[in-house]
């Protein structure tokens, strides 16, 4: 969802460049040096206001996370609670899912979460879907060979869409679930703001999970 | 589901030779032969009693039809349905879904149906479940090239295993309906008696179509 603009958002992104990157093109193969420790790179692509980044950054020490967002006031919420948390595992990127192999290097990423991305319903917009070709073709360069991606939405009209996009991709599926919170098989789920209040209302939350 | 023996069902059976056939191993490739017209073949994989491949049939008089059933309660309703209606494009086969290559000649069939198969939940009969590999394998072999295999089910289990595992065997999305009866998409749905008594109660159908 689109946030409204925060005047503290430049200014607390700008006193904070060991926290977080906007566009950063000088990255690729360097990301490690932005870590306390060398580990598994992890990165949520669009990660809104960061509840589910957070919670993993906190949950897995012995991984690396990347938060990356397009807006800035989203982002910019994220960088607020990890200048208090200090995580030393969590690294924040202002930037588009777009242009990830600027970004990244091929194969620096061992893990992929796109959560309740923009189902952009209209057949005109289908390009600006997260799980549209073009994007998984970025995903697919960037992922180590067999890493994970993991995808969450509530919106059935973009699962529909996301699990034919994916297959015909050529990647091959892991799990699917059709009611994540429900689903005795997944036992680890790390929920997003969006996917709490949702699901508190009754909705389904669907999950993919698959690799190239 | 299992329906009760009847009595009538195995005369009627052996009454009707030109309609049905049991466990037909000589017919590879000779299946035009039992139609009024040569023209693309269509099976369904457990047909239960029948609605839906009469119906279809009805609705397309230029293709043929093969209604497969293993019970023989459940294949002598559909009989007796054929022999009130004669239609001239439906042929019916009490037979073995893991049989399939033995009855039908490579490439022999235009388009496959499985509708509201068994949805065995406990893992250890998932080979039993009719969108396992080795059925997928049967499928594949007796089947055009790029023809559609259409699956319906209101079974969640069943809907999230047969995603991965047709997807896991290489097959081809090309629908995915999370809410069949609800999809706009979806125009030409012919609905089971089974479909039809579980949609009315509220639950939701799901279909993916796919190609090897």
């Amino acid at each position: 969802m689109r946030l409204r603009n925060k005047t503290w958002a430049k200014p607390l992104i700008e006193a904070h460049p060991e926290m977080i990157l906007v566009r950063p093109e000088k990255m690729p193969g360097q990301w490690q040096t932005r870590f306390a420790q060398d580990q598994p790179l992890y990165l949520e692509v669009g990660s809104g206001k960061g509840q589910f980044i957070v919670a993993m950054a906190q949950a897995h020490p012995d991984y690396n996370f990347i938060a990356l967002e397009l807006q800035e006031a989203a982002i910019a919420m994220i960088l607020k609670k990890q200048v208090a948390l200090k995580l030393p595992n969590l690294q924040l990127v202002l930037g588009d899912g777009a242009d990830l192999t600027d970004y990244f290097a091929d194969g620096e990423i061992s893990g992929l979460f796109l959560n309740f991305s923009d189902p952009w319903p209209k057949t005109r917009h289908e390009k600006r879907r997260l799980t549209y070709r073009d994007f998984l073709r970025q995903y697919q360069a960037i992922m180590k060979p067999n890493a994970l991606l993991q995808f969450k939405t509530d919106n059935q009209g973009l699962f529909e869409y996301s699990l034919v996009s994916m297959n015909n991709f050529g990647m091959t599926f892991d799990l699917v679930s059709l009611d994540l919170h429900h689903d005795k098989r997944v036992t680890d789920n790390v929920p997003t703001e969006y996917e709490e209040k949702f699901s508190a209302d009754g909705g389904r939350i669907y999950e993919l999970v698959a690799h190239f």
